[in-house]
């Protein structure tokens, strides 16, 4: 029921302010008995950070997780899993001037408003800093994930930025940004010139889900899309969701859709549960907002989609993982 | 936290089959001293009704709700307040030869799998039937809101069908499916065709809401944004949703998208609170799957998005309702 | 989360003025696949009824539940389960001059002022005819305990009405109130005496549980024992609860307590979950308030703790279901 | 809804294992603009700590606490705060000999038995220690009462500890356990022999609320009396509640209790809600277990409920918060 929480079974609570002392999550609701596999959460983590190449921002964080709680001799306990994040380099000092002038494209105000007052200092919680918590979280579902469904595989990657189509099937789930060697040169590239321009863009961004259980989803509220959707438009610069077909569904006549027998038209997901077949989804996001920050001068992110990938990830693994222990109460 | 349950401080609960006793929503956190309006209720019932037009399906359903409890003398009275919708005309005899057959591009054969039985009958809850609940809770939604914002509106309408684009910015409110003449009568002739064709469509709905009351919306997992995400993905033939320019937006320049200062390109919503500026948003629907329906030979529904333009406006009223509720709490 | 539903997994709502159209329950979360069976139902809801006998209120009221939806062809559905049970005889003609006048130990004054204004015909939902919505929910509750822990046996018994102690360990499930004829008969005297003195008394209720599964409880704040305690404070006319030795064990030096070894000193329940021992509880009740009710003059109970003992029957399956489907998630 | 979260709209998780790296908790939907007090925690904190006396636990912890986020500039923001402590002195030598062998009165087993696996340290999350984050909840729901309902005032203070029986109504809200100089040196004797002894004592704690408002609780489930039952049997050693005469009403006849119109005898909530009288509860505790614990030889306490006192109190606030804010939304 609170605003910070995500999940019915396997929850993610998520605090902290982008400038303040610390950042974290608690996660709860992660059976005993899960390995804890320090590498995941590494990993998501590293994929999640600024400052990945010379095309985005080139402000550097270095997070470095500590868990307080919930995991003993390697495995978890069944207890709140507490993970903190301090912050460090926090420049508190560029955003004095932030203070008496609200940043164009940011939610500054809008917290003031709402809440009488605001850490304005980088946006507070209002930052993308805030991801942090949802990684964190994602993670600690994946390691569950594992034991339960070893063979699931979850797939993100750039369909689109500004202009630039990826029009093939075949991605590369190592490459940077999901994409084969050709279109991540090609689009690092473009950014470099967006950089250069101080111009920002935005994107689609694509989910693939493979292997996932069948018998997810719980109608008629917490439907598998339902739940996705959810999730992914919490995300601060998501605009749009679907998935399949979606939107583009209204291009194809009733008896085009429904015969394809193709998992790819219809999303993998039906009457809300899974079927066992691939999920595809699609994220839009609007294009950067920094590019108009004066703290952030010379430093902005030409597509901050590129850095929400593995946060589409962890939000994707929060799903399933709730989902997953969910369906142990279907029968009796 | 429960799957048959929306809201966290104006809940709305769906019950009831399609072809069982009867269908119904119970409401909880409506606030006492709201005044009943049957009208509200009536017409919302009356445009969600099968059978339309000569257009639509002929099948034809008399949803006569009874209040049961909550209400006293004009009023709601801060209690649970159960309203009842009892089947008629059910025609079970229709859905035995689907008993052993599932129908495409249903649900039927996911829910056995997944709860080992079923009730078969006209899709049970997966029907669009389950939605009734859904305008009864949406219409004590309104009720309350017209009490805390009488200046609001929500305005749905048919953007697309198929190949018809609705390509015009002017709406009529009280036009068949929010549309002037010109255009409804236009769309109806499609969809006679279509009828006549045996033929389904898809379409993109979208949803004007104006004069919301600002600040609704609570970060970072039930932004205003999210919550209408969920809200919109738990219909049955939703397949995507998006805000403002959502997909579209990666289209625009950052310098473009930023300088719109304008509604219509964000949405309304910033940092996933309400403005008080006009909120945008699309919601996009899968082809009917009736089609291909034994059960319905002769009597499908050419679109389906058509009738769920009211189920939208009332998920609209519930997520309103439960973040006007909810800003109460945001302040000593 | 809402005021009026009970369960975080194995859910009831409650609903229905005491005096209005109908009261009835909607239960969430019971898996799909379990027995209706019909007698627990009326079972639980005889035992409840007023007017009992000669001793107790006279008042007749008719209880059929109908079973509206959840549950085809003889199992549940794993859907909301809807059970209405429609008012009868409800003289609300007695309730006319309440209305300016509060009743003495009702809650009548108490609503109005926190909701304005209250359906004040026979206490609304502060009646003990809400109870029957718990009644409900229990017999639900039981059916599924029945397929997942068939040795379970709960029972209920005064130990106490005004200065009639039952001091033996000895109760006969099957006997009026839990009780050997020996006392039940006794204590029928007593009632009638006080029914023509037009007095009133509060007593102490035992619960116990027998072979209930052992890991029920979730700690820290769902533990066993406290959520027991707060589905038994939530009726009406419940003033305290105890487990074990609870309020006695003030009386016990650290080491005879703790080395007792025997469950009916420390309840059954350790570090908050079940340990597979007995389950002991105590349940105190104030006096009847109904003998200074206008509207009952003639037809008061004298103890209204002997129609709630299937309503502590009820509350404890409701606890006991819930956490029987909550351990499910306990271990990966 | 989940085991380590209380509370619907002032929420606090607590988090941490007794012997792990910190302890702490968050609160969520404590609104913006209260105005942070540190010395309300620091009292809690401190009347809570072991080693209070020579009578009890001479183990010395050094709880300092550190406030991570939803606080900024004196104020809290509205968003989650998180409080952590970390653990010193661990001592997790001392408790090696226990893994194999569980501690008499202590839950080690029984946590065993339902995650396979625990944190055998010093009972992990089953230990007294726990009630840290209890204590760090209700220190800000104190500060936000204060902002609301300044003339609030809980009082907790011992009744009784084994045969010591404070029978006058008079306390001393400034006296060591709440009690005036000559009980509280009367009970220190008590301790001080039962610590020579190795023997420990159960005790019963009353709490008084007074100017508390009226129209808190939330019908039918969460009525006061029912989430102040929940809040208090949540704690370890707790074993009983009651409210007003509670158990002791079996003895008074309904005429003498209903014209009693004394809060005392009913206890300052009727039909579930606060009238504004004053509110009277009573709290059994079972004597304490760790007379039997190897690792605390020589440094055990003779009575928990002592230090348990403020701990009682931050429950009472986390509730009665939770009730303030939700009683905004009973009107409309």
């Amino acid at each position: 029921m609170s605003a910070n929480n995500f999940g019915q079974h396997f929850q993610v609570t998520s605090f902290g302010e982008s400038h303040g002392l610390a950042l974290g999550a608690i996660i709860e609701g992660c059976p005993a008995g899960v390995r804890y596999d320090e590498s995941i959460l590494a990993e998501l983590l590293y994929r999640r950070r600024p400052g990945l190449s010379a095309a985005t921002s080139s402000r550097q964080e270095t997070d470095n997780p500590e868990i307080l709680s919930g995991v003993f001799e390697g495995q978890t306990l069944g207890t709140p899993i507490c993970v903190l994040i301090r912050n460090q380099d926090a420049r508190s000092r560029d955003y004095d001037e932030i203070k008496s002038e609200p940043r164009v494209g940011h939610a500054d105000d809008v917290w003031v408003d709402k809440f009488g007052h605001s850490d304005h200092r980088g946006g507070g919680r209002s930052s993308g800093r805030e991801t942090l918590s949802r990684v964190i979280g994602g993670a600690f579902a994946k390691m569950f994930l594992n034991s339960v469904c070893p063979d699931l595989d979850v797939h993100t990657h750039a369909k689109q930025v500004g202009s630039i189509v990826h029009d093939k099937d075949d991605f590369d789930p190592h490459g940077e940004w999901g994409l084969e060697a050709e279109f991540s040169s090609a689009l690092r590239e473009f950014l470099t010139q967006a950089k250069v321009e101080g111009q920002s863009y935005g994107g689609i961004a694509e989910v693939h889900i493979r292997n996932a259980p069948k018998n997810l989803g719980q109608p008629v509220f917490h439907k598998l899309k339902s739940d996705l959707a959810a999730a992914m438009m919490s995300i601060g610069a998501v605009t749009g969701f679907d998935m399949g077909e979606g939107f583009d569904s209204v291009h194809l006549k009733g008896t085009e859709f429904h015969s394809a027998h193709d998992s790819k038209v219809y999303g993998g997901i039906r009457g809300g549960i899974s079927t066992g077949e691939p999920i595809s989804l699609r994220v839009a996001f609007k294009p950067t907002s920094s590019i108009l920050d004066i703290a952030k001068k010379g430093r902005h992110d030409p597509c901050v989609m590129l850095r929400a990938l593995p946060v589409l990830e962890a939000m994707t693994f929060l799903v399933l993982a709730d989902h997953v222990l969910w369906s142990r109460l279907d029968r009796v």
